[in-house]
């Protein structure tokens, strides 16, 4: 096809045939293949398929295509609510498994419940309600069958930091409480938005190095929040940073601890540790760290009951609310100044809620083989917070650690999710009372106990070993949420991903390319040092769609490729450098700044009488060279399929010369 | 080398014939070459590598190596200062060529700068200070041969319009003029700052495409703006956007119009144009248009002075301060409120300015084959302002109409500038009382004529025809110029080439590959129709490194190709999909998100019978790969040189199974 004009292109299957013949021809004693130039689409379908890729690319209304209009109607209710695809399928086996899933998740969420609201800045009972009205949207609108729905302790203290620093929550409880939910409801807003208009691959701006460096760095600072209760200090500052928190803690060594209360939690502590470690050592155990936080719970409740240790200075829960979510819809602000708040408190909170969720949904859907559609998922989050927000719950989103023990405990569908809101519901009714004696000490203990799963060291020794800036990421947010606060680590993780990406798109690789011997395959001589440079070419790889953001770097970096070779060249008193062939494979794309690099770099390089020579330009690349005529310029002889047919044009040409 | 450990590879020299020859008795009945994992660099050397990469590309220390150290100091002398390397070759030829050029530049500017500096709201000779001081810095700190320094409209206009936003300089003269030279001095600091810390790259970030819609709104706006002068207007609105302009002009059509002073501007735009036209027609001519403002300004001058036409209320210059640049060391804010705003303003001047100038240098650069080291180029043009914001001067960058002018007229150094300096020196020191009858309508039609040439709509249509997302960040900042303000057009601009890197980086190309007939070479079957499957083997190439940002994509991408072709496949009753081959030429990098994905891709694969082969991971790729030990999950002879290999691996093994 080698002197296929544009204007051919259109009748390109008839004259195929006689195209092939013409270029054999013309060619060598052996066959070869010019670059094909795609089929030239037209605007319209080129722009829809570009919107496509990037938007739909999981091809949503797939399973709409060629049905009846009743039958769209239904797979589209379908589509928001797949408890109606699923629910038909659902039978008293499946029951079983998410029953007993279930229950250890509730009895697991409990104390979590209350102990998190905490690090929130709000009264125990709104833990609770939070994980009562979200699961059970959850589970008619997302379709993650092992995610287990509740707040967690990373959001908690992201929300009450974040809400702390607008208003005071012990001295304007109502407003502190209404400005929470204003936030839980933009959370919810913003997990829909990103979902309805597709942007879900926002999220992953965030890399998993920054997550895993996040995560450790809340782990700790929220273990050492709990020092509070775990002490039964009673002036703790309101930082998080680990040097406001460790003065705190000893500037009050003296007077402010309770012995009493450090010999309970401490014990039991113990215990959940232990219980921790029986499940590790045998899965078949999973169940007794599950349950572990309830029985300490129950066991110190009982403890100080009779003891009546809380008259010694052993903080207890005191009061929790009884009775299910009151409707919280007319808290909201949806006017004034602490509406602008809430709305960006919400944005992060619900930005980093989704993270979690998104992370913990693939992990699961990966290990059962089964799709999850990350845009509607985010639709089901942002659906089921909205809701909350009007029901008095705060962000609410999947649990790293329920979740592994709804999984473990062999949860079939979200059911468990209902089965885990109906026990809270219950608890709620009839069972708040009883917390009254339950000791601050021991919700501190739970709280240590499930956070240090997040200081995942294995994973960022991994990171070390695999890449060191993502180290860096991972490192940079550890020590931003630790030594400042989680928005400042925040910050700083978003800021090293971006500039990694920024990084990559500015300063691609290139690479030099030798023959690897008895073959006609090239590769880069650093990799594979047995390869050969073949005498008077220069064979650079640029590995890179070739943007405004790199054109001058390529450009000046395969110049200077080519003076440190003929310096090299004449040394050794070596054939002069004669062809500068660039092999196109991995730049699949290039824009008006690199057709423009390249015009540059042809010219500098008619003047040193080097020839440029193109090999294997992908459909995009050759199509724009053509339009902008650049392949007429460098003549449409001089690019090649491969390497390989650029050498063996080269190479006699190169014989006749000097 | 197929059984290669990683502990093996230090002694890779001697037992590359053992490892061959026990690969070779394992290949299949051809020589098959396997993936060679590069020597391990050690952690430091590979941070300065990467280091040098990003912020030495150019090497600019070359030179420096194996020197004794007094010639290492005049080396760093001559680096800072190249015009003591090239002075030393200067002669009477080169001065001759000079000295034409200088005085071209010097008569096209005197007129432009008088202008100019109404657009930065500052008066006449602060145009003409600007053309004095900077060009002699620059002459001896630059390394461009052909840049004409001094104001240029763009910046002019963005400068005032920003300036304007804080300060009005009408009622507050002082201050306005003060803060000038503060954004200046910024402006200077940021240019040399970013070539110091080589940060250079910075400004790539702004497209070619971006810089063209950018530069014609602007052109438009300024040439809108002169409609005040030209049609003698004396209320005029102080925005610049079309509808406000537009708006401003016609309701003084009535009575604010002045038809003397439409005639004198009218009849000698025509006379410019005309001139223009010529120097186009035929090269020879380039110097009709360069003197052609200057004959304007003589002429209409002579006129107005003999027709005494400002009294009849013909718009004159008035009054040009003589003498040349005072000091304004003094005049700078380093405290207080201003230096902020000063600051800020002065970082986007200063980065715009670059712009330009580097595009320039970068241009003649390689039209005469000399090279140009971008941030040794910006420490000089940031000193030059430092220095200019010290003298009463204002921003002062590369002009694209006089640096051609300059580069036509035969300049062979930067002598021409100190040429154009010394006129402008002798102009400010005698003639400058002569200006004051030349009718401000003279200075709007030279500025008109000058800004036509930014409108670059040829390369607009380039540019709709190459990339039509780079014509959306075009449009954008064209329209966002001329419709709204200067900095809402930079902000559009610099918005829409970010998400197109953005874009870039989160959904990389895949392609499903095909052998081409009587080769062993595979390319995508979109751009190559006459490409065949190979049956039960679906071949993906991943066209980008796979990172944070594009790894669940790539993994859910690659799955969805699958499962289109397992679909196929069941269709017409061919041989069920067996094997995998990724293509990773393309893939330069991975993080530990990427392996993370590969991972998930991998599990999920066995489940679907799947096996999972890749073929020719680089070195970094596969240093990784085995870094993580996911080499060994897939197991390293499912790991290839070639995709042809691949399937000669491959092949065997299907026909075996049913």
């Amino acid at each position: 096809m080698s002197s296929m004009s544009r204007s051919a292109v259109e009748d390109l299957e008839t004259k195929e045939m006689d195209a092939k013949s013409l270029s054999s021809s013309q060619s060598q004693s052996r066959y070869v293949h010019k670059v094909g130039i795609p089929p030239r689409q037209n605007l319209f379908k080129e722009f829809k398929s570009t919107v496509k890729e990037t938007f739909f690319a999981d091809d949503p209304l797939r399973s709409f295509k060629d049905q009846t209009r009743s039958r769209k109607f239904i797979l589209g209710i379908q589509a928001i609510f797949p408890v109606l695809d699923w629910a038909r399928g659902y039978n008293l086996t499946k029951f079983r498994g998410d029953l007993i899933a279930g229950l250890t998740i509730a009895s697991l969420c409990i104390p979590q419940d209350i102990g998190y609201s905490k690090l929130a800045n709000l009264p125990p009972q709104y833990g609770l309600y939070s994980s009562f009205v979200p699961p059970l949207i959850y589970a008619a609108m997302g379709s993650s069958r092992d995610i287990a729905i509740g707040p967690v302790a990373v959001v908690s203290l992201l929300l009450g930091t974040l809400l702390q620093n607008e208003i005071d929550p012990h001295t304007h409880p109502t407003e502190y409480l209404r400005l929470a939910f204003t936030a839980t409801f933009f959370a919810g807003i913003t997990q829909a938005t990103l979902g309805v208009f597709r942007l879900g691959f926002l999220i992953d701006f965030l890399s998993h190095a920054a997550i895993v460096g996040f995560m450790g760095g809340a782990a700790i600072t929220i273990a050492l929040q709990q020092l509070k209760g775990f002490l039964g200090i009673k002036k703790f500052t309101k930082k998080t940073d680990i040097v406001s928190v460790m003065h705190s803690v000893f500037s009050s060594a003296h007077h402010g601890w309770n012995w009493q209360t450090i010999v309970i939690g401490a014990s039991f502590l113990g215990f959940l540790l232990f219980a921790k470690f029986i499940g590790k050592k045998n899965r078949k155990f999973f169940w007794v760290p599950a349950i572990a936080p309830l029985i300490s719970v129950v066991l110190s409740t009982f403890f100080v009951y009779i003891t009546r240790a809380d008259k010694r200075g052993v903080e207890i829960v005191r009061h929790i609310e009884k009775g299910i979510n009151p409707s919280s819809v007319k808290e909201i602000y949806f006017t004034g100044d602490l509406l602008g708040k809430g709305f960006r408190i919400g944005i992060v909170a619900g930005m980093i809620a989704l993270t979690e969720a998104i992370a913990i949904g693939r992990t699961f859907a990966s290990m059962k083989d089964y799709q999850l559609d990350g845009n509607r998922e985010m639709v089901a989050l942002g659906a089921m917070n909205v809701v909350g927000s009007m029901t008095s719950c705060y962000v609410a989103t999947g649990s790293f650690s329920r979740s592994a023990v709804n999984f473990m405990a062999g949860c079939q569908t979200a059911v468990s999710n209902v089965v885990m809101s109906c026990v809270v519901f219950l608890t709620l009714e009839f069972i708040t009372p009883l917390f009254k004696y339950t000791p601050n000490a021991i919700l501190s203990a739970i709280i240590i106990a499930a956070v240090i799963n997040l200081i995942d060291y294995q994973a960022a020794i991994l990171i070390w070993k695999i890449d060191k800036f993502d180290f860096v990421a991972c490192m940079g947010a550890f020590l931003g949420v630790v030594f400042s606060s989680v928005e400042i680590g925040l910050l700083i993780a978003v800021s090293i991903s971006f500039a990694k990406i920024l990084l990559q798109v500015t300063r691609p690789r290139t690479a030099i390319l030798g023959n690897i011997p008895s073959s006609t395959v090239y590769r880069n001589i650093q990799q594979y040092p047995e390869a050969t440079k073949v005498p008077g070419v220069l064979i650079v790889r640029v590995d890179s769609a070739i943007y405004f953001s790199n054109s001058s770097y390529v450009k000046e970096r395969i110049l200077r490729w080519l003076m440190d070779e003929e310096e090299q060249v004449k040394e050794n008193y070596q054939t002069k450098i004669q062809f500068l062939i660039v092999e196109m494979s991995p730049v699949t794309d290039i824009d008006t700044s690199g057709i423009h690099a390249f015009e540059e770099l042809y010219r500098t390089l008619q003047k040193r009488e080097v020839q440029l020579v193109l090999a294997n330009p992908g459909p995009v690349v050759i199509d724009k060279l053509h339009t902008s005529s650049f392949a007429t310029l460098i003549g449409e002889d001089n690019i090649f399929l491969t390497v390989a047919d650029a050498i063996a044009y080269c190479s006699p040409k190169l014989a006749r010369e000097p």
